[in-house]
């Protein structure tokens, strides 16, 4: 499990969602609220959009909560939309190509659960990814492979129908294998336009996400960054939302 | 805080006490039990005798409990005399320069506790440090300045009065400085022959330090590897005990 | 390209062929002589046999010249067969995962040369691996992938043909992609009682690969870590070797 | 030695000279022309300013020519003031506290040359160092303990007359002890509005130091980042030179 947060709208630093708040995405790497595990040290992300069309992003194997660099690229870049993320490893290695946000041309990822008994379905999954997205993968996640096979099948068209799509073949080698652990897939993910948010898991126990409306923009996270819970609305189980930067976000379902 | 550990008798693999048992030390990094932080994830050292006089040492600056070369050093090394170290940074930077065991010719010395208002007494206390030493002052923590300056108060000679000479002075420069904030002073040390072990605060509240004999032992702690509390020994605060390899501990007053 | 070191024979320190010689492998990680590259930086690794089948390895990716951990464990781990190996990545991530020695079960196994096109190449690499290794692919590197394929075709029961094997299909499936980049494959493996070493190139350009019978033992190199170059043999190019710990080594070809 | 890069005048991008140029500071890190160590890869940092009066600051002990985060932070942070540093270590640790540009309020630092016999003279001036600086001590380079004894003697008014007798009173310091080796400074510093550089050494043998004027503003580096050397200046033994963003350099004497 691991947690993280999204953000589009006014430019705002990095810092006032991802080091300052009381319950900061960096406080939750050390004491995370909801989530199975409330250690979140494998490893961290940040992605931001300036004024390129592709994203930059530091990334690091050491917990957020330590680590100087973090501190200061939070207090120094300013973003109409970015991704962090704070990550607690299910099974597979601590590494940079393990951490997410993961990037791909102008998109950028973010996962919180995870595909059941992965080690044996890797393969499998992997097969998913079109030839020349192949090289792109560089790590060993779930995560991962997920986010490049959906870019395989019609990111930039439908990128709701092109997760869902991978999912529902997920699940149907999972069903294949006799695997009975969950597919779980609480995620974000953008095209530096439009941020889309979805939380489901084939057990109806996906992990938590919450969003609200700031006077500046639009905050998606694994869990309330502050103490004001009363107004952070909780995604439903089997729901997603999808915002443009600056417009209103709409739900839709997601399964 | 952090959590240590030291072992001296008969060779064993360091994984035999360093990540096998249930509450090993690996596992105490992510939760320990008696400390006041249970994440113990800023960093981590092993250091280990074998036919030199002067120890090995491996330590590095991300948490021991996903770190592969811990243990495959751990289960590949095997020594009469070890200690073994997760650390919970109290202000300094987590870097391996402030890792433990710190280590001084045939010496390796591990610390758990602190120097109240470290940032404000560090000059003073470095200043203790003798010429030939202080090259040697490679980090930023208290614990690595009491070592130095131990070292070169006699600590071939007479360890404990060593300690407790630089503990005094401290303390000293503490009043002198009106700082309130305790010194205190849970620690191990050895020379490669005999470990010695500690427990002291001027607040009468330092961290906890247990030993056991086990059948191939001795084996000091900040708290149990094991479910089987009954076997630990607590030392006395204000206590302190001494032991040769294949020899029985003696105990003695530390103040 | 990369720079590697093996010693099979009476136990030593790891030191006295890594770090003590003048042309040390830690030397050549900053001005290897007979590499394309002169600075082989990108990362290293460690893997040594003690009373265990499998062996331990320590690997980081930092530059051997600066890392005091592999310093101390150089120092401090006498083995009676070992591998070192300081990395030039040529495409693919400085990562653990892509360090070498790659190590499997009891094998180790260390590789200077490069499959050429390898981002095309890839996917039909590693789909030569067999499920039950799957899990094992934790990097993105050729090597990995060739050792990984090589185990699943019998490197127990005969280690030189399942690596003929493997580079045979990769040459034809280079062939088949039309990739005229050439195949080179100068690698060293062992499953603990034995080392091999063999010297081949599509292109007849094979890296560099000597040996030596010292008084304790045989050591195969990249390059000659002494200046006593006259006592180093050139292995030839389609040459390889054998040898069983304390037995002489035995010539044999390799294409 | 090391190399360094300073830029101010229109905001750019960081990777405009960082990265992109055929012999940006990245490839020097691999291949420095001008320096003793051809290989600068101990280490690297980047500091910027943007909206606020410090600096962001981004370093990591990994060689630069291998950061992903590197290149990414240099292809997304533009600013109209900004340091790169790559470091080549004469006798300190690879550390990040070690890795320049230092930083200190709105104040940023570098250094290329080193003080003879610098372990010995480390404590004497370390003690120049005011105690309301001493807490920022969090390395052990001379070009750190330089910067902060430079800081608590008026670098806010007079920067060039507090370096200067920051130097006077080191090589005071190292005649009195005998010390025949040289103490160099190429080095440059900025408190967020202008940028100063300078060369010098006791023994006429600074290392290198070039500006130039680009259509933007003014680059000061160890040496020429493109292949049109004629268009740089080579600071003379002895000077220095110093420019408000937009403004034009001023030459100045040191010494």
């Amino acid at each position: 499990m691991c947690r993280f947060l999204a953000y589009c709208g006014e430019p705002v630093l990095l810092e006032s969602l991802v080091s300052t708040p009381c319950h900061s995405l960096i406080e939750q790497s050390m004491h995370a609220s909801e989530a199975k595990t409330e250690t979140n040290g494998d490893g961290f992300g940040v992605g931001w959009y300036s004024e390129r069309s592709e994203p930059g992003r530091y990334c690091e194997v050491r917990p957020a909560w330590s680590d100087e660099n973090l501190q200061s690229i939070c207090s120094h870049v300013r973003s109409h939309l970015f991704f962090a993320h704070v990550r607690a490893a299910t099974g597979t290695a601590v590494s940079r190509a393990n951490c997410h946000p993961f990037k791909a041309g102008r998109f950028l990822f973010m996962h919180n659960g995870q595909v059941g008994d992965w080690c044996h379905l890797r393969r499998r999954v992997e097969a998913m990814i079109p030839d020349h997205l192949y090289a792109s993968r560089t790590g060993t996640t779930d995560s991962e492979a997920i986010f490049l096979t959906a870019l395989g099948r019609g990111l930039e068209e439908d990128s709701v129908g092109a997760f869902q799509s991978v999912l529902h073949d997920i699940r149907d080698e999972m069903t294949a294998s006799g695997i009975r652990s969950p597919l779980r897939f609480t995620a974000t993910w953008t095209d530096g336009e439009r941020v889309w948010a979805v939380r489901w898991a084939s057990d109806n126990k996906p992990p938590s996400l919450y969003w609200r409306n700031s006077d500046n923009g639009l905050i998606v996270v694994s869990e309330p960054v502050d103490a004001q819970r009363d107004s952070w609305r909780l995604v439903p189980n089997g729901g997603g939302l999808v915002a443009r930067v600056g417009g209103a976000p709409e739900a839709f379902t997601f399964h």
